[in-house]
């Protein structure tokens, strides 16, 4: 069946979402500070609001996706947002979005966090984590789930938020070790794509895998280690940072690495394994 | 048909490759500097060498797994390898790689990079790079294939731990952004090992998926982006950082990364994509 749904906000993400809620027979509001944004959603179907007010109006479901949450707060300060289910899909930081729910109160209020480029909306492969109102998830998941896999974390509005960063956060460490990998096979010459797709890719997908494991180590405090403790990972860092200079390639994206490890090898922890470097990290 | 194959150096890695030799059916001629490590192989059938140079001269293939290279020439340095195959698998730099091949002149030389702890010898999932001679290994292949995958990977003797140690630099990236993610996922109370596994490890696969795309952009020099430019990243990396402030979290693993995306930035380059940042590292 198809429902009344709101969209604020048409940006590259926010129009990606607005169309797939169209191309699923929704009736969807846009509404834009840019009016021409909304254009092409018109010609799709899309019903246009001249205001924040009038599109809120028109839905009980309304999906927020603004540049940041001062552009939430400008676009929704005179509305009335009671009875309405707000999805404020607007990047931001676990205290923003906490905040913003309880700004919104008469509202139910879920924050999420996207965790797809707008490409990938309405594919596989596309996440949406949610946080706050489980009466609103619930209600509302078929809707959600056009968009992207939708994923309830909690009733904490800044989980999905903060999971989210987590999730980036991982993936910079990724990228920074692929950097520098690429840097310094570069520097020998050897075929990059090649190196990338049958030994690097393979090789940090299995690695990946022992994340699981590492996270019982973290959750126990038990970070005995039969394979590869400190000691060893220390004398294999002083190795790959002396091959990096003699290669001529700047290792500074994995320094903080070697000085944590460094760090609690001094302190006579050497006998650990890696997954105790979160306690330098608190 | 059983080789005669000797192999010096019996830790735990050593006598790892000795069993896994041992149990293909190999005749296997085995030294240590203390001869008691030898032991438990000798029980499985291995022929015990008093000195490297009986080792040396019992097989046509020695394989070496000593602590580190300056341990490679004290064993070998008064006998003879003419006319043999050395297999060092000795843990080194390229440049020592590359200088223990001309000092073992005479010899057929492969240095070799495990990928994979001692345990996993013999199994699933264990390989081993190998660079140099292509004839030692074509005539070896089949015997080495029984202690892990084998992988050529060019004449020069140095390319092996080259690579090996540019698949340790992505695997300590990697581990960095999980260490990061863990204490930002742990500081909100949300369960680590469920975070872990149906979040992160799931979206960082799919991102190193991305990583042959990235090896591309690097072969070709062209780093343009329509998906999330560096200006995009340096918002996001500003926002992550906050956010670690926030909770009470060291972000000191990534903040190399956000140093070096801001001076590209600050450079007037924020409309290229991530993948430009190994100009950063040369």
């Amino acid at each position: 069946m198809p429902d009344n749904i709101t969209v604020l906000g048409l940006g590259l993400m926010g129009s990606a979402l607005a169309r797939a809620l169209l191309a699923a027979g929704h009736h969807v509001t846009v509404w834009n500070r840019t009016p021409a944004k909304a254009d092409p959603l018109i010609a799709k179907g899309a019903a246009r609001a001249a205001t924040p007010a009038e599109a809120v109006e028109a839905s009980p479901l309304v999906i927020v996706c603004l540049l940041d949450y001062p552009s939430v707060y400008e676009a929704l300060k005179e509305v009335s947002l009671a009875g309405k289910t707000v999805v404020n899909l607007t990047t931001g930081r676990p205290a923003e979005a906490r905040e913003a729910a309880s700004w919104a109160r008469g509202a139910d209020y879920l924050d999420g966090g996207i965790m797809a480029v707008p490409q990938m909306i309405a594919g596989p492969g596309a996440l949406i984590l949610y946080s706050g109102s489980k009466d609103a998830f619930d209600r509302h998941e078929q809707a959600l789930a056009v968009m992207a896999e939708p994923r309830y974390v909690g009733a904490d509005p800044g989980m999905a938020p903060l999971l989210d960063l987590a999730m980036l956060t991982g993936m910079y460490g990724q990228i920074a070790g692929f950097l520098e990998a690429a840097a310094l096979v570069t520097s020998a010459k050897y075929p990059l794509t090649e190196f990338t797709t049958t030994l690097l890719i393979p090789w940090l997908n299995a690695m990946a895998a022992l994340g699981s494991a590492w996270a019982e180590k973290i959750e126990t405090g038990d970070h005995r280690t039969e394979v590869s403790n400190l000691e060893i990972n220390k004398a294999g860092l002083e190795n790959l940072v002396r091959t990096f200079r003699e290669q001529g390639v700047k290792p500074d994206l994995l320094l903080p690495m070697k000085t944590v490890i460094d760090q609690r090898v001094a302190k006579g922890l050497g006998h650990e394994g890696l997954s105790v470097l979160i306690e330098e990290l608190a």
